[in-house]
């Protein structure tokens, strides 16, 4: 632990990914006056980058800082060159987009997760893929979790961000990179449980969905969202498994901000659902894909059928079955 | 307790009050086939009802069933002749509307309360002005809580009631009345804790009104919200100690939906404030009053300055307090 050393004009950042989520750390860390380098794949997006100073595809009217941030196509050199790499990829195009890392490359890096989902080819935990693929131990890894709304962050709006590591020197080490006026930021230990509740925190959303598209509104949501406190808790406790306080903004706060708010795609996807369409048929009518959709098959395969709202939404996604039959059997089980 | 029977075809219940409410009240019951008493103050709004099978003012396309009921301006008689007596007057039109009743009218009746507040001559819960205004006994005493906003329970959306009665033979009645497909019943011991939410979640409503109104949004919303959740955990502890698990919709459910819809009065109230307005700007612009305006006061008044929420709420409201510089209080305290 103690050889890892940061100082704040020294520290150099790595930023993998190209959407939102990464655009809007990218500004912050920048404004914040690290040295960044921005892995973006493409060429022809990194060179629009380069001349607009803005990102074309996302946060569009985001003005982005260049004074300390090299942009790169190149993998490799871009975590080569930085001590702190941060990944912010969707969870299902994580593998595919970082194949070229070694397992030696990340050896002595500070690995922060943006990425909130299983990974989709091991199906396991951002933490435990880093471990398993590159031999990421838990000391040097971090997880950064929110809400965290892109378009909020980048626009400096108040937002707390919750740093989940067991190594609370490296929490509070990517804490100072994050925080100014405005930003704040929640240390944890709980690295796993504020995973599992972010991956679960989508698959509730898609439940709230399929119930409003039932025309099942405000009455049935607080008793269905409060059903979901419960079984988040439950799940959390069983699945990793320690003392928490999960009335805090990492945990019930993301929930329930991600399942009430109009805006969220997995709660789109609910809402087609419940309208009677399939999960493909959504998919074509959202034009994009909710990370709902792949934890709820990972989450579903890996634990069972033991968390009857996470299940009703598999057996709806997966297996066709009818979402008004299955609210109604996930009505009579709330009657208890 | 024995000497109160309730039968279904016999019970004979009264339904004082004549907002959306109690409408949806009376059509539920009155189509659960009991006989039912409503008191309506104004005889020409009793007229027009009357003629036109609706409430000409509140929920105005529900048709209003006649099988079993019978409209009346005497609240003496209406409650004479009935068993069970159902409030559903806004709390701070409670003392005024029911002058008329005197101790002895309320002597073996079942009384019902669907307000939430205090009642605002006295300060008190409603059960407890029940008590010390007409000699009501817990034992005699059921108090109806929610969410069950009331167009969705005249339109038989799934709604889940919580019925709150020390007295539970009371509860499972006063749950027989109401149940029937899609309308259904949580029973509880916890009359105070379920008073008390139900006051506290209008407060926090304007909170969450406020920090709208300062443009502070999802990412801030989630850290606020369960920080309402974890006081209003403490604010029962303490008021009502005893053991429940506030992840139920009369608890946290009905203070998500109250602090999340753009259509809670108490929410556009704090917005409003959190735009500039003071109190009575906004109840001008927005053409009636929220309940958490009386709420706030005495509570406040109350129970001191513990709270830093319901604080934070009573002095913008009542002390011309500026609402950004009390968010970020707010905020400097939510960091700790």
């Amino acid at each position: 632990m103690g050889n890892i050393q940061l100082a704040r004009s020294n520290t150099k950042i790595a930023v993998i990914g190209y959407g939102s989520w990464a655009t809007a750390l990218v500004t912050l860390i920048v404004n914040n006056n690290y040295s960044v380098f921005w892995w973006i794949k493409n060429k022809e997006d990194l060179e629009s980058i380069q001349e607009k100073k803005k990102n074309p595809r996302y946060l569009k009217d985001i003005e982005i800082p260049f004074q300390s941030l090299t942009l790169s196509c190149n993998l490799n050199e871009v975590i080569q060159k930085s001590k702190v790499v941060i990944f912010a990829i969707p969870s299902p195009f994580l593998h595919q987009s970082i194949q070229s890392i070694q397992k030696n490359d990340l050896i002595n890096k500070i690995v922060v997760s943006a990425i909130k989902g299983f990974e989709t080819n091991t199906k396991l935990l951002i933490s435990e893929y880093f471990d398993y693929q590159f031999d990421v131990k838990s000391e040097n890894f971090a997880t950064i979790s929110g809400p965290t709304h892109a378009e909020e962050v980048a626009k400096l709006k108040t937002t707390f961000f919750t740093i989940a590591a067991e190594n609370t020197h490296i929490a509070n080490r990517i804490s100072t990179i994050l925080q100014r006026e405005h930003i704040y930021t929640y240390i944890s230990e709980d690295v796993a449980g504020v995973e599992y509740a972010g991956i679960l925190k989508n698959i509730y959303a898609i439940a709230a969905g399929i119930a409003v598209g039932l025309e099942l509104n405000d009455n049935f949501q607080a008793v269905l969202l409060t059903a979901c406190i419960r079984e988040l808790e439950i799940t959390l406790d069983k699945l990793a498994p320690g003392i928490r306080n999960i009335n805090h903004s990492a945990y019930i706060g993301d929930l329930l901000v991600t399942a009430i708010s109009p805006y969220s795609r997995n709660r789109k996807l609910g809402y087609l659902l419940g309208k009677g369409k399939t999960a493909e048929e959504a998919f074509i009518e959202m034009e994009m894909i909710a990370e709902g959709y792949y934890a709820s098959s990972i989450f579903s395969q890996k634990y069972g059928q033991d968390y009857p709202i996470a299940s009703m939404v598999y057996e709806i996604l997966y297996k066709n079955a009818n979402p008004s039959i299955e609210i109604n059997h996930l009505i009579a089980k709330l009657q208890t």
